[in-house]
């Protein structure tokens, strides 16, 4: 395993610890003085949310490696189906698409597929998971053109209704593998897999998968809001560094992203010192 | 399968359908009206919650057998371990065999066992289920001369901080493989697995274990309180008859037992019109 204490290169943000995914959330801070305080700090790169890019994607992305940084990714696809996702198969697509323009503008290493909940009327997560897979193998031609990596995030069962018919890191693996394309790959959250005993096996046993992405988060005993309470690494129940030993003896590299979702606790707090803490808990606990 | 529409003599009925779980929630029907209404409309069973049975063990055991129904469980032991179980590991053995003796009065199917969430400074879900297994394990012998069985319940990953580091089907069986005693079994609850779509192969692999109970609900697609608001069958997203298939693939031919938890609907309904309710689902979506 790496060691974080000596060398936090790895460390990414994901300006969602900043409560950059919600309107009106956190401090409000541009891009720009995201990335200058991340790179003043040793951070690796960023991930950031497209509400916050608008029609900027190439500059940001520049700026970003300007200041040394690299994007780690971009948040995210639309739900591509259930009850949160547009309207119409085309409305998806549209929207899918114009996510991965955005991605492949900022040259982020990947696009974050957040894959909504079980469709209306099948009341079932496997035929959910088959229309899931046309979508992204109808897209994926348009990714690999665009040189973007989907990463195929499966989300904590607590969403399967309505977020994520993807739940679990063996049904994203099987994913991977039904749809058989090179431009995908999934991503590990510690929030949505910290209790999965199995995961290790899970991505053993997926040689041929690619994992696009690690984020880091805690999960809090006794968690308050399932969308907007998780807690900083280090503060609640996660086997943090057997997580990591999973997705690196699965042969990950990569950034590890600091994703909190915090609306009552560290949304509220001075950004500059979130990010110290960030580095603190990064180098003593993950 | 068994065919629920012609025969519904294994719907059974667990009272926390009623809000008996929770002091001052629903009705407040005695345990008799519970047993009598059951009986008019055909249910072959009911499980109590320790807080209604009080010293009546025996009495309301033998009540609900005189009018033709048995005992299928009893909810439930004391968490085992984490965050919300009594303060010592002597309190939590004397509570676990009080709740053994109430089984037993009763004449209880089985004992409902709610393992109890991470241990304090352990940051681990295994570490946890290692003390989970050892306390089981010390209190098995006097349940198997009791003649109680231990239905181990793995709760929905989303209680794994709090209430139950045991979240999956895989890991209850593998609890039960490590314990080997006869006198622990599994319950499956739609509402903890219902998003496990390698359920019957976990389910088929434990040849040697018992499952003691099949309890029935259906997962919101927006659920609003991950503890109080469950969804009567046919309401929610889950695949209630794949679910099904898989305990009775596994051997599974006891009684299914209709669980709601629902503060803000089932629970403020009359109880007359909630019980036809759950024999019309049952017949029909179960």
């Amino acid at each position: 395993m790496r060691d974080f204490a000596k060398d936090h290169s790895a460390l990414a943000l994901n300006t969602a610890t900043l409560g950059h995914n919600v309107e009106s959330q956190g401090a409000g801070w541009s891009p720009e003085r995201v990335i200058d305080a991340c790179a003043e700090r040793g951070f690796g790169a960023i991930t950031f949310w497209r509400r916050e890019i608008g029609g900027r994607a190439v500059e940001i992305g520049e700026r970003t490696r300007a200041a040394g940084l690299s994007v780690s990714g971009l948040c995210r696809s639309p739900f591509l189906v259930g009850p949160l996702a547009p309207p119409t198969r085309q409305a998806v697509l549209d929207d899918f698409h114009s996510s991965i323009d955005m991605a492949a503008g900022l040259k982020a290493a990947c696009l974050t597929i957040c894959v909504g909940g079980v469709v209306a009327g099948t009341h079932s997560m496997a035929e959910s998971l088959k229309r899931v897979a046309e979508i992204i193998a109808e897209a994926a031609p348009y990714a690999a053109q665009s040189n973007v990596t989907l990463a195929l995030e499966p989300l904590n069962p607590v969403y399967g209704g309505n977020r994520s018919c993807l739940v679990t890191v063996r049904d994203a693996v099987h994913l991977c593998e039904t749809i058989g394309h090179s431009a995908i790959a999934i991503a590990v959250d510690v929030y949505h897999v910290w209790w999965d005993l199995s995961l290790g096996v899970e991505l053993k046993r997926a040689s041929a998968v690619r994992i696009a992405g690690y984020h880091l988060c805690d999960w809090l005993a006794d968690t308050r809001d399932v969308l907007l309470d998780r807690g900083m690494m280090g503060d609640g129940v996660a086997d943090l560094k057997a997580l990591r030993r999973a997705v690196e003896e699965a042969g990950y590299t990569g950034p590890c992203e600091v994703e909190v979702f915090s609306v009552n606790n560290w949304w509220k707090r001075d950004p500059n010192d979130v990010l110290d803490i960030c580095v603190e808990r990064f180098k003593a606990v993950c």
